[in-house]
């Protein structure tokens, strides 16, 4: 079993996520997942953390929704572009993204700089057979939009589109934005929110979904005086990891100084550069994702959306899927405003110092279901004797295990009440079914970083053990003291430094 | 001007929530909405708060697609009871109820019981003209309902649904989510999401959308056993509001006391006794909705939904809008549960001592979006002098605001450095543009509970004053106190308990 493989076991054991309505229906549309309790809980962690982010930055919170008119994405050049290329099996009718068909032919830089033309030629030449029915009879290439879409009225009434992206709807109230907050460019917006894309062959569990979560950054400025000249300032020695174009085959990181990146004039301007850095921080220092695991993929004219000007995707490394993104970067310059002022005959300029202009758009746009599934893939550890999730302690969906010893002689009872103040402040889980060394075992398989553990001694001088996940090593603390040490723990005391270590 | 308008007004203007892409189309469809950075701070801590309510009674939070496959529906009774059929005239695109069509030829007692094929034969065999264009070529029979539809999967694909509720997403998880949390009945699961209804007519803006905010429970139990005894017992004087059946009329509203409720058998069980006091409790104190403008009116069997053998609806009172329903309170039995496993074939039974059953649900579902703008409505205050919203302290968006008394000498300074120091607890809100007086309408407009000011007494002895929105009135306190103080004040403490009044 693969590394991915037990991670999607546990997942679904273990109540993260799994495919909606497994238990029910077979043949079930594949893509749509549900989150557990546990998942929801990593999903509420994870959120609280960029948000706290986007609001120290004087972002606004929007919600807009799920389903908008096709006029939107008429405007925003989503009906003509968003699309993939297919090719139908004449045999038994099965459906192929061209690019999945040539993987294991081409390599995927070419792959996306080929023609339609050129595609149907390689197909045939290459001989390639149906993976499904083994037939070499497919028809041309031909494109599919990834929206769904849907009639809003009783009657036919309007197509509306479920959001490809939280995007247009910031575009679309921008100037709603501004007006009622009085506020001045730039303006940073933050939506959190469901999008949806009709993929062809959604796989892999959380990383080709038809239903996803996203957080989305709308940094909105005029591009003659971007800002955040301060703030790019004080981190001008901070390292960003690129995977420039011209090393996509040797692979090679190129490692720049937030100030040279900006002098050479590679990240454009002060406002991308800065946060091209506060993206990175965050997967590295508030995820705990190590850098090597971390590097911007410079994507070329004809890998970027229709939309962008530059394009970098934040990638995420594990052995078993190589390098994903999970998070694009991409400067969508003032296309998106532009396409609705076209569209609409609306004015969306915006005023600056009595001038009226287009705002320019930058747009770090998280995917919250790939980066769980990223953290849970680089938490798994197997040491030969257990495996568990070496989640880091702040995100784990447990923070702490409660455990009488045994089930008696009100142990159980003073663990309960244990368990009970400690709800006040963090998530609990109290078990007292089977033995101790199980418990243990069930509790690091989710990661709780940290357990209590009531024994007799507890009974005579209320003390009681915490047992650290990693090491399993344990200490012994006072009861009085317990939820400051639990507290210290999970944000990053070592356990050993907490209270008198044990045998 | 009604207050209906006048807050429809100030919740657009002031950034709460307007019509979607109100500014860019016109013509939009209607019943899409927008939350702006205010509105979503309400939708914060509101949501907050019920959430805290739901963890602390043990629920398991769940995030289940908004797209499901048409099945779950079918299963659920919600295609077949919230449809019409209709077929189409292939000629003029008009649509028509097959039960209009056919009324004339076939007496409607018959007519509910034919099939979609008999009725298409039907159609055919008596030569029936579009009573629009004369023509007799009409589709197939096909069916109407509220439910929004799209198609997954590239090749037409199978027909799914976006959600008319979360419910069906809790019914389908619930044997994974007991498994995986080796939980007992009863089981509470959470879910709080977008929900979405093809309304003919969306109207009174947050009233009647076509995608709106919900926050359910799913509360999963055993008939013969259903659990909360001891809750219900700790409560047992608390009064229940009821509008009953026969009471319809003259609008009497019984208060009935929990422990009577359950004696006389109206509210059924302890666990249903027991929520929908935790309802009316979230309603009164929590949310700050006064007793007299509450009430559960109790629904009919016609005016109940399909699934339902129990129904209170918890309505609220304003005087624009009436009473209405903010939250409904179903007891759905094992309804659903049974047309999943009559649909799939699957076994979901729950163990329960070593008996195989079905569990019995009840259901609290809160409207996000109505409980918002009743909460307007109800706050919305015109004293002949001012128009502010007297929103309960800690629910205001903005928690506090502050201000320089004048924006020169050094007062904007101090004021922004206090800013910034009050942003790590409160909400706040920073203003140095225009008079003292029009900031503080401003800041009154929106709900914000408390002012500090700064003025040149600041420099001097390091004091500033808190306002009070209510009654205008201010008293003197030290900046090293502040964040207490504003803190002591959200919480509920009056003013004047908090420093020294001001002349």
């Amino acid at each position: 079993m693969s590394v991915f493989e037990r991670v999607m076991e546990i997942a679904s054991r273990r109540g993260f996520f799994w495919p909606s309505c497994s238990d029910v229906y077979s043949n079930y549309p594949a893509g749509l997942w549900s989150y557990g309790p546990l998942g929801a809980r990593l999903i509420e962690k994870i959120t609280n953390l960029w948000r706290r982010i986007a609001v120290n930055h004087g972002a606004y919170e929007l919600i807009t929704p799920n389903m908008m008119s096709v006029r939107v994405f008429e405007a925003s050049g989503h009906t003509k572009h968003f699309s993939d290329r297919f090719v139908e099996c004449k045999k038994c009718h099965s459906r192929f993204r061209v690019e999945m068909l040539l993987a294991e032919h081409v390599d995927r830089t070419s792959l996306e700089n080929i023609t339609d033309a050129e595609a149907d030629r390689l197909i045939r030449e290459l001989n390639i057979k149906c993976p499904r029915c083994g037939s070499r009879n497919f028809t041309e290439v031909a494109r599919f939009n990834l929206m769904f879409t849907t009639r809003v009225g009783a009657k036919g009434g309007e197509i509306a589109v479920l959001r490809p992206e939280t995007t247009q709807g910031s575009v679309v109230e921008l100037k709603h934005v501004i007006r009622s907050m009085r506020s001045k460019l730039p303006v940073i917006l933050y939506q959190q929110g469901s999008a949806f894309r009709n993929e062809i062959s959604p796989r892999l569990g959380l990383v080709r979904l038809r239903e996803f979560h996203m957080m989305e950054l709308h940094i909105f400025f005029d591009p003659e005086n971007p800002g955040f000249q301060k703030e790019v300032e004080s981190i001008r020695h901070y390292k960003l990891r690129f995977l420039k174009l011209e090393d996509r085959d040797s692979g090679k990181i190129t490692e720049m100084e937030v100030g040279e990146a900006l002098r050479e004039g590679y990240t454009i301007n002060t406002l991308i550069t800065y946060w091209l850095a506060v993206v990175q921080k965050f997967f590295n220092e508030a995820l705990c994702i190590p850098l090597e695991r971390l590097r911007y993929k410079e994507l070329s004219d004809r890998e970027r959306a229709h939309y962008a000007a530059a394009h970098w995707d934040l990638e995420c490394y594990t052995q078993d899927l190589g390098w994903i993104e999970v998070a694009n970067n991409a400067y969508r310059t003032d296309y998106d405003i532009k396409g609705h002022m076209k569209l609409s005959g609306e004015d969306l300029t915006v005023d600056v110092d009595g001038k009226k202009i287009i705002p320019h758009m930058y747009e770090p746009s998280i995917g919250i279901d790939r980066t769980i599934l990223n953290l849970l893939l680089i938490s798994y550890t197997d040491d030969g004797e257990r495996r568990y999730l070496r989640l880091p302690r702040h995100l784990a969906p447990v923070d702490v295990g409660v455990l009488p010893l045994v089930k008696r002689d009100g142990l159980d009872r003073v663990a309960r009440e244990i368990a009970e103040e400690l709800k006040l402040e963090f998530y609990v889980e109290y078990d007292d079914r089977g033995t101790i060394g199980r418990r243990y075992r069930r509790l690091d398989e989710i990661g709780t970083p940290v357990c209590v553990t009531v024994d007799y001694e507890t009974l005579e001088d209320n003390t009681v053990t915490l047992r650290d996940r990693d090491g399993m090593n344990q200490v012994r603390v006072p009861r009085s003291q317990l939820a400051d040490k639990v507290r210290l723990f999970l944000s990053g005391s070592p356990l050993e430094k907490l209270g008198e270590p044990l045998a």
